[in-house]
């Protein structure tokens, strides 16, 4: 069995949820195959793979499927943890505090409401998130310090979402104005090369929700 | 500082996730002292402790806050490693599959519906839950094993609910015949010392209900 066989990930380039799981393997430098699940439609291998949920994204390693993208990204991070720098932080506290605001991102990124209310609740999360930034980057480049860790990898994932947020509603989320760190931390994780090819332009998630509908659960979260 | 106040458990004893936090601890033999809220208000120490989600559980040690009951009994097992068996499994991919199932756990738990539907959706989940408990355990006591593991205590500190609403609702759902292996195991893990004290009697959690309202989120989640 090659490399390439031996992961695959399951999903849709337009799923935060699957983004965070393609940048944790770019970041270790695992090869991987990703196997496109067709919008409205669910795979036979979804299905078989994911039974409980049946959502995206479904890490397949050696055949085993793993669910849910925040324990993806956590295995990614144990069984390839000397390929990058660990994911989580070593002090327990400090994962503690990881742990929680990439669960706050995740609440907050599957709320219900319509563009405004979706627009107001990204604005005040983002704020909070500016301060949990100052905090835990301790001056340096990311939330995870010198390196990309695991809050980065959930918070990057809807960074192409943001973006065409802002293009709909006409809004300024990343304001450089109210989170200026924030701003400077996406512009900067976002030409790093783990994360450059794993979220395509904001113009290609405009027009996949226009298609689509952009803000329903549904889209975000894995096809129904 | 003495060890009680060291480790404070910002708590009321009827919500499921302040009992798996009080389990962790008295696994890993940790002192502690529960600091209890009043049903409907909340404290300045939680506000303080909590400012995002004001929510119960938070576990205070040596006065620094760590919020979300999961996240708490991962920060309980890297603390104190060596005080007790791992509660997660020392594989990556049992420890993803016991991260998965504990997160569907909480989804389910926290669904919201009334009595009828919360007693039918358990009814599934429980079936479910059976068939993962026979995989995980592999003939042995626990989900975690041979030891008492991360899954098992995010599931067992909702058992005093569920027996409530068996009184309740009049219905069965730890039933002998569709789920033996979760029947045995959940009176097992009822009569385990680090869980014995935790979990108050139905009959408590069953006037508490009726003084409060059993079944809406707020009162399993934490006081508003």
């Amino acid at each position: 069995m090659s490399e390439a066989e031996a992961v695959r990930v399951i999903g849709l380039w337009a799923s935060p949820f699957v983004i965070r799981v393609l940048i944790a393997l770019k970041l270790k430098g695992v090869k991987y195959e990703l196997v496109e699940e067709v919008v409205g439609k669910k795979s036979e291998l979804l299905l078989r793979s994911n039974p409980v949920h049946k959502k995206i994204p479904v890490l397949l390693h050696h055949g085993k499927p793993i669910s849910e993208s925040l324990i993806i990204v956590q295995y990614i991070d144990e069984v390839w943890s000397s390929d990058a720098p660990a994911f989580l932080h070593a002090d327990p506290y400090t994962r503690a505090v990881q742990r929680f605001w990439a669960q706050y991102v995740d609440d907050k990124g599957t709320d219900d409401g319509g563009k405004d209310q979706a627009a107001e609740q990204l604005s005040a999360a983002l704020q909070l998130l500016e301060e949990a930034f100052v905090k835990l980057s301790q001056g340096k480049h990311y939330f995870g310090g010198d390196s990309v860790g695991y809050l980065d990898i959930a918070l990057v994932s809807y960074v192409g979402w943001v973006k065409a947020v802002e293009k709909i509603a006409g809004v300024t989320l990343l304001d450089k104005a109210k989170v200026p760190n924030l701003v400077a931390w996406a512009d900067r994780l976002c030409t790093h090369p783990a994360v450059v090819d794993a979220i395509p332009d904001a113009d290609k998630f405009v027009e996949f929700s226009v298609t689509y509908g952009s803000f329903s659960k549904p889209i975000i979260n894995g096809p129904k």
